[in-house]
């Protein structure tokens, strides 16, 4: 929250602050033909490309919590979370609208934040934001995104894809975002009522990262274009491995086996896990928001995924009946479950 | 809210919820390529088609009072409004995607309705649902639905094209939705701690209607293509008459005069507004929700216009140095301002 300059929202009101935030947008795709300030944005797509839509809410005080997440990270991350669904199906995105309802504790100046957040994301991925509404909140803030993008026809990647034989993919690492997160809930604790005590994260940059600016990655889509590789199923990895995997195989009907040893860890990510007392493997099944990408691609594309920077092998897909389980590092079969982040149950 | 049976959401969890009150949806549009239930609704237009985008968001105890306001109206009225603003851009609604964010108050049941409702207006308006998000909230409700629909390329039509002598229309009638609101307040105000106490709302259906069944006007843009008529702007008015066509103005860079006895007035209006002691085309302008299509012609369509059924003509266009003034009864000149439901202003 903004401490300098205050300016309350009612001077602009709705319209005015929309205005205010939107007025200097260009879009930079052909596919936007007229972008915000109307009833809806114009949009227009060629015969050949098929077109995605995703769309998430965010809740103050169940998805952040604004006394360690700075507006723009907030606004920067929502943003990610979105593009990232987009090229979990193999796709580019083009668009965002971006809905917010503010309670009167957010001053301009803490928009103008989070705005800066969203419009970062979105220039680095070449996204135009093409509407949204503006509105208030009785209680905190509340974020709704939705994404459209582009794919060319019938080359989406759908959850239900996956066959026997393919193998298991991921990108990057698993379980930092949840490691910062739990970093950032203890320093928040410890500073509480103490005023200027800066928390010390030397150590944990990579952490506080991965929590505070993931990364949609683009990067992994484009080299798996470049090398002619099509994954049979995609999802990005939001709710925890466990969660999406079995997704995964729930909608492609097979089983999967994934072993405890070649799923990606940082070193940062397991030191962490060793000061809480954390079993790191349960962190990086179960821990949400890394947004990498999980896939499978078939046995004969092994090569060139191993060839593949960033990328990791961690399994591969078996038949329906064998179910879900990780053969752990000592050989045991432990079977997989789901308990990602549900923000639903108890 | 539910009174009856009572399941809590946790028994389901959030991707269960979803399948619950998703796994009956069949896609009736060829556009719809894949719904609900991947990281992105996968869609296909043709060519010649484009691609319109709106999206709004629905926070409790601002824009709903649930005390009064029944779920599956709730879930009707917001899926309305969204649609409303396809129709407003002279375009065909084909999908929704519905975000929401579910305080504990709520259990299955009342969600089941909220989705009936929402249902019932995509089936009315042949209208997909294509997927979403559901999540927990720490207080009451919060609704986001974007809208995608289609135009012929090129006739979509924006708030920025009115001309010097277009004639200015307006569907339907004003102010009844506002007076609905007004009618339900004073009730939950008298029946407050009051049980077994029910309103009487006899002679005043009609209010009641339009402010918890609103209509999106389909149908006039059905006549208007039938006439061979394409209007030069067009707006829904959602926040009130004076507020929209103070936007078509600004946005076409012109002035407007209407005309106080020719803004269209139902009889129930003006009878509550008499007992409530207001003047009823200050509501009529002012007040919003009442989903009508607030739009310009040339003045060649004089004589069709005219014919239409359900349609008034209001006022003309003038040029941008006269303003925006409504002529009053005696003659005189009001100036119009946007005095409309502004949910950011104080």
């Amino acid at each position: 929250m903004n401490r300098g300059k205050r300016t309350e929202i009612s001077t602009l009101g709705e319209f005015g602050l929309i205005e205010h935030l939107t007025s200097d947008l260009t879009p930079v795709n052909p596919e936007t033909v007229t972008g915000a300030g109307d009833d809806a944005a114009i949009l227009h797509f060629d015969n050949e490309e098929e077109v995605l839509i995703s769309t998430d809410i965010f809740m103050e005080g169940v998805h952040f919590d604004l006394t360690y997440f700075p507006l723009k990270h907030l606004g920067y991350k929502v943003t990610m979370a979105n593009l990232s669904d987009i090229y979990a199906m193999n796709g580019t995105p083009k668009q965002i609208t971006v809905s917010l309802a503010l309670s009167k504790k957010f001053c301009i100046e803490d928009i103008e934040q989070l705005y800066a957040g969203i419009k970062l994301a979105c220039s680095e991925h070449n996204t135009d934001i093409v509407g949204g509404d503006t509105t208030s909140s009785l209680t905190g803030l509340a974020i709704s995104i939705t994404a459209i993008g582009t794919s060319p026809r019938g080359r989406a990647v759908k959850r239900s894809g996956a066959k026997e034989t393919d193998l298991i993919c991921v990108s990057g690492d698993l379980g930092a975002a949840y490691m910062g997160l739990q970093l950032l809930e203890r320093e928040k604790v410890a500073t509480a009522d103490k005023e200027d005590i800066q928390p010390d994260f030397a150590g944990k940059e990579y952490l506080l990262e991965r929590q505070l600016k993931p990364e949609a990655r683009k990067d992994i889509i484009e080299q798996l274009r470049k090398e002619g590789i099509t994954p049979t199923a995609m999802m990005d990895i939001s709710d925890g491995l466990s969660s999406e995997l079995m997704h995964i195989c729930k909608q492609s009907k097979v089983g999967c086996r994934i072993y405890e040893e070649r799923i990606p860890i940082d070193y940062q990510t397991a030191i962490m896990a060793e000061e809480l007392n954390l079993n790191v493997v349960t962190c990086a099944l179960n821990g949400g928001e890394d947004y990498e990408l999980l896939f499978t691609v078939p046995i004969a594309d092994h090569e060139k995924i191993t060839a593949m920077k960033g990328v990791h092998i961690i399994g591969h897909i078996v038949g329906d009946s064998m179910g879900c389980a990780m053969i752990t590092r000592d050989g045991a079969e432990m079977e997989l479950r789901a308990q990602g982040w549900n923000a639903l149950k108890e």
